[in-house]
């Protein structure tokens, strides 16, 4: 089967001088990939006659599929839709289904219309007029000698709602696609290499049809198995199986699987068992509560947090020992299990989590450098904490004991 | 003066298949657009033999100078040094400075290399060896026919210190570079148009030579101002005066310049007055905290901070009245104003800070629909309250209570 070869152009000053930067390249990569169309080529140019229609040109002579972002505003900066009529040599003329669509949305939001929006609903005549139902510029597809184009506005949502509607379902009918099933395994608390050493004699028993990638980021590993085939129901049997023949090797690191996310597994668990939580974040200042809180409906599980970033206050409002601060001082076991202890009973909660320690860049000393840092989670009747020795970097120590602490939680609910 | 054109080409597979979002890209950008180089291309190419010589051709028609990010590691997908020593026409040989360099690299790290790795110190002869004191694979200088080029690696950090460096330092000895100064107003608390309509008679009256750029993102809006010319000592004086000019009338919104951001401004202010904080965060649930507690040296002023999620909290640990919380709910002026006074007195701190709202998205009435927000900031002898109306979106509710709140902060403290 013959690859589908992909570029994407993206078009205006603004990203050339950075100002703003262009996500949306990286957006229409991943779901090309998906499908599985290649990206050959990604182009910036800027608002320039010669150089937009030199990027048209060298990108017909490479691609199938060419996408195009931006340049489509009102004003006379945006040179997309003149340079596509010309390319494409035809003239641009009123589409009435779009200048009424453009008229609508105004008239939908109340606002009113001047001369130059009127002008979005001229097109050029040989395109295919793509409506935007979400903005103003119209989408516009072009076909010749066997290679297609869509110009699509470069506002991220619009650009999104154009590529989701109209030109993922376009793919098929217009190209030899592979049928191609993906699921991903979320993992925690597992560096990538020592992944790769449990699993290795499963990935390198991997059937051809099925390719592994590994997708780190701060604290999880993202396994992404994608398989190529010409039966969907086929594939995604064969990817189940091959996930249950791993999953036995992984199984305490994977916390979910595709868009799950640490947070949103967490929640599940909790509100499955029917428990709820509290924190005590000294060294992460909130952030784990955010994160927590970031989730809708986490008020049925989160009973509250308390912050408390000076020792007077880890003893009054959690009832630390002041003889524990003295002895072990504020970054230790003893200090963070009691921390975590405190927090449970004033919140009334199941479980209760607690960070303590140096998240620099200042602070440390021989004995507990930067990132030294304890975390513990409390429930009736057990306490466990651990000790994380981490980097130099305060918001990295934070994050990173965020996810942590976060996989902490997780565990002790699995155990309970 | 001649613009002096440059092009950006970053090269790796995984920057096609959407594995890794380009980055670098966007920061070159904004470097080269504050020494006054003009981009006018950036290019985006996979590890494929063809498809690289091809990006490196057309870019040297086009500029003077071409930047090359990626495709440097020891693995044979990296194909940038290769190619590189096959288009200048020249072989890849040993530079025994670039050899130690690599050498030295892993001894301070005490990790064992690889023969792989001694090959990094292998360059194409007719490169200046560019040495890459954070990493392993060095940058490699060209010149040819008045265009220049640097390949740098791919890793965000190691290319940012290449370019700060050697690179940018480089720029005004090869190209006759305007002078630039840009100062940057820091503003908070009204939006873009507003801004505009306020210092409009200023912006029409500014003179050529200085050009005014208006940056919006979440709550905060820059403002940019370049001045280009042949002294650098008349611009800042001419930007200082134009400053003088504009200052009084937006002062109420500046809360810094340049490199400054609202929780360093609040930290200053803070610090000079020698007073504390501490939050009461039910919406927010724990977001501003976190925002306060990762600026290093923040336990000088943030004593602490409560999250009651659940009313029953606040009344527990803030002392909110029941009968206020019953008689006009958790979001409203009186129960904010009360978790503000309850906050401060409970950390014995000089502020006490609170949010309480529908962030959403479920959860609102007509009464009070999704985006309801009160806020408020408590003293001794006196606390206010603002009634914010937001979006539908969570995550945006969090984050623009989180920039109101400081704001609001920020003002009580230069009142006091």
């Amino acid at each position: 089967m013959k690859v589908v070869r992909a570029e994407i152009i993206a078009i205006g000053d603004e990203l050339l001088y950075g100002q703003i930067m262009d996500t949306n390249s990286h957006w229409i990569s991943q779901e090309l990939d998906l499908v599985g169309v290649k990206v050959v080529r990604k182009t910036t140019v800027g608002d320039d006659q010669k150089d937009i229609l030199a990027a048209f040109e060298s990108a017909e002579k490479r691609a199938d599929l060419i996408l195009i972002t931006g340049g489509l505003g009102p004003t006379k900066d945006d040179l997309t839709k003149p340079l596509l009529a010309k390319y494409f040599d035809c003239e641009v003329i009123e589409f009435p289904e779009a200048v009424k669509a453009v008229s609508d949305y105004f008239v939908r939001r109340g606002r009113e219309m001047t001369p130059l929006n009127i002008l979005q609903g001229h097109l050029p005549s040989c395109c295919s007029y793509i409506p935007n139902e979400v903005g103003t510029a119209p989408g516009m597809w072009f076909e010749r000698n066997n290679t297609y184009w869509m110009s699509m506005p470069g506002v991220p949502h619009e650009m999104k709602k154009l590529m989701k509607d109209f030109v993922l379902p376009k793919l098929p009918e217009i190209f030899p696609l592979p049928v191609i099933h993906h699921k991903v395994i979320k993992t925690v608390g597992i560096g990538e290499s020592w992944l790769a050493d449990l699993i290795e004699e499963w990935e390198n028993a991997l059937p051809k049809s099925i390719r592994l990638a590994y997708l780190p980021s701060l604290g999880h590993v993202k396994l992404r198995l994608t398989g190529f085939g010409s039966s969907k129901s086929e594939l995604e049997q064969a990817i189940d199986d091959q996930i249950k023949l791993v999953f036995p090797l992984i199984e305490k690191y994977v916390y979910g699987f595709d868009s799950e996310t640490l947070e949103t597994a967490i929640a599940k668990l909790l509100k499955a068992e029917k428990k709820t939580i509290a924190l005590a974040e000294s060294c992460t200042g909130g952030y784990i509560s955010h994160l927590i809180t970031s989730i809708s409906g986490s008020s049925d599980y989160f009973q509250g947090g308390i912050i408390p970033y000076h020792n007077q206050f880890k003893a009054e409002l959690l009832g630390v020992e002041t003889a524990t601060l003295e002895q072990f001082g504020a970054v230790s076991e003893e200090t963070v299990k009691e921390m975590a202890n405190g927090v449970r009973k004033q919140f009334k909660s199941d479980f209760g989590l607690a960070s303590s320690g140096i998240a620099g860049p200042t602070g440390g000393s021989d004995e507990k450098p930067v990132g030294t840092v304890w975390i513990a989670c409390s429930m009736e009747g057990h306490t466990e904490a651990k000790k994380l020795q981490l980097t130099q970097d305060r918001l990295l120590n934070i994050q990173l004991t965020g996810v942590a602490v976060l996989n902490m939680l997780r565990i002790c609910i699995l155990k309970k």
